[in-house]
């Protein structure tokens, strides 16, 4: 078994990227939009702020009421899009019940450009069309990993449990554009069991700790967990390690795999939208 | 084994068309943009102005030399979009090879209002979201299909043979949105008959013929085939469909089935779009 160690990747990721900005001497600034107070998305804007400040990146943390009504939102993030500071604009997901079911309109309000985490409809297009510059940042993410470890996708039979908008979903379109075959389950799926025992390489983001065992997966599997789910303050996966990676080829941590790697793309796309914020 | 009867549910479609561009005095226009002689391009463009005409839609065709350059190409799709007239605009693929590297870019042009294909950027990255209210026109066609033969695809295991930008991509979103269990494959699937054998439907859209047949698949499969090719002047599917059908539950003939129902729902976008076209 060998680690699918995302943390190291990601530090020399944030490592280049530091040397980049001094070099250009780039004038960078992060706008993370949080409304509300979940608990998962507070430590992920955490780490984003770290890893900010780690590569010379201005962050700024614009934090709302639970109770804030769309319109207030959207004025708020008119003003960042308006700001020539920024040079990038997330809203922390997800978002307050009340703003759910206007959570796409809200994500479109952010300018192109603007938009890192790559969830406007505009960008998505891009994306659907493979004509976007950048990638959502958890498909930057897997990319970095498959890369770093030579692991190829093309005639291995990949499995993605879930299709969520963060995860499942962009990593199945741009699985298709590299010719992969994928295979996508999901809770209603009846022989779950069957598609993770022959798959060789299993991708999950779905949330819920322990949803993938070792009895579950085949010997020489390699296993991404994409998963966030919180236990006793601390962020967990999909993927029960200990027993799993007695048969995996690779496995990723949690944490330490695919979530830092992810922070480190979101930067990444900034860095790259904004090659001449001077 | 039942007949999946595109034709007959696209006869419907119209037959309603009709009566709803007569009821609201809809005046509606088709211009369909055929650049260079591929023979089954102007199969499928003829079976649009038969249909536009059944419905009372004006169809309009713009030929261009397989010669047209970008710029020239460019012009008259800009000239349709500026006429108030012309309700809806298609491009129809391919296109000649020396724009095919630009064919993106080229369907980008047509405004997304008129762009009843659904193959425009801002209209892919509405359907991506699920916030377009209408579909691709081969998903809608397969839609039909479904509902008209009452086949669920929820926890069915369903695999998609191709990931075409018309076929196969767009229904893999599609699906995934309708919470299906999807698997795709493609040339480079290795066990791509293990998928064939347990998969409970089965849509292509491969353009091979006889790619599929009674021997990959298993007892009571759905078949639907989305495949063309150009046989001695005739279209035929990616399925054989002798063999197969002797097993499947439900099977599309071709022609007779995907077809005519995907220009029946070109047509239904048209309309959808144009309510107010008086």
């Amino acid at each position: 078994m060998k680690l699918l160690n995302g943390k190291k990747i990601a530090q020399e990721i944030l490592g280049n990227l530091k040397k980049e900005i001094k070099k250009k001497n780039l004038k960078l600034k992060l706008v993370v939009v949080l409304v509300g107070d979940d608990q998962v998305s507070k430590i992920f804007v955490k780490q984003k702020e770290i890893a900010c400040r780690k590569v010379g990146i201005k962050f700024s943390l614009l934090k709302l009421p639970n109770k804030t009504s769309f319109p207030i939102l959207k004025k708020e993030i008119e003003r960042t899009n308006k700001n020539p500071d920024v040079s990038g604009a997330i809203v922390q997901l997800p978002l307050p019940k009340h703003l759910r079911e206007k959570d796409q309109e809200i994500l479109n309000i952010i300018l192109q450009d603007k938009d890192v985490d790559i969830l406007s409809e505009k960008n998505l297009g891009k994306f659907y069309t493979g004509n976007l510059s950048v990638l959502p940042p958890v498909v930057g993410a897997i990319l970095h990993l498959l890369n770093s470890y030579k692991i190829s996708v093309k005639s291995k039979d990949i499995l993605l449990v879930g299709a969520g908008r963060l995860v499942g979903f962009p990593l199945a379109i741009w699985l298709l554009k590299q010719k992969a075959t994928v295979s996508i389950i999901n809770e209603f799926t009846e022989d779950a069991y069957n598609f993770l025992k022959k798959s060789d390489i299993i991708i999950s983001g779905v949330g819920k700790p322990n949803l993938i065992n070792g009895s579950m997966v085949k010997k020489g599997v390699i296993i991404i967990d994409a998963g966030t789910s919180l236990k006793q303050g601390k962020l967990i996966g999909d993927v029960d390690f200990k027993s799993v990676a007695k048969k995996a080829k690779f496995i990723t941590p949690v944490p330490g795999g695919v979530g830092p790697l992810t922070v480190a793309c979101l930067l990444e796309n900034l860095v790259k939208l904004n090659q001449n914020a001077k």
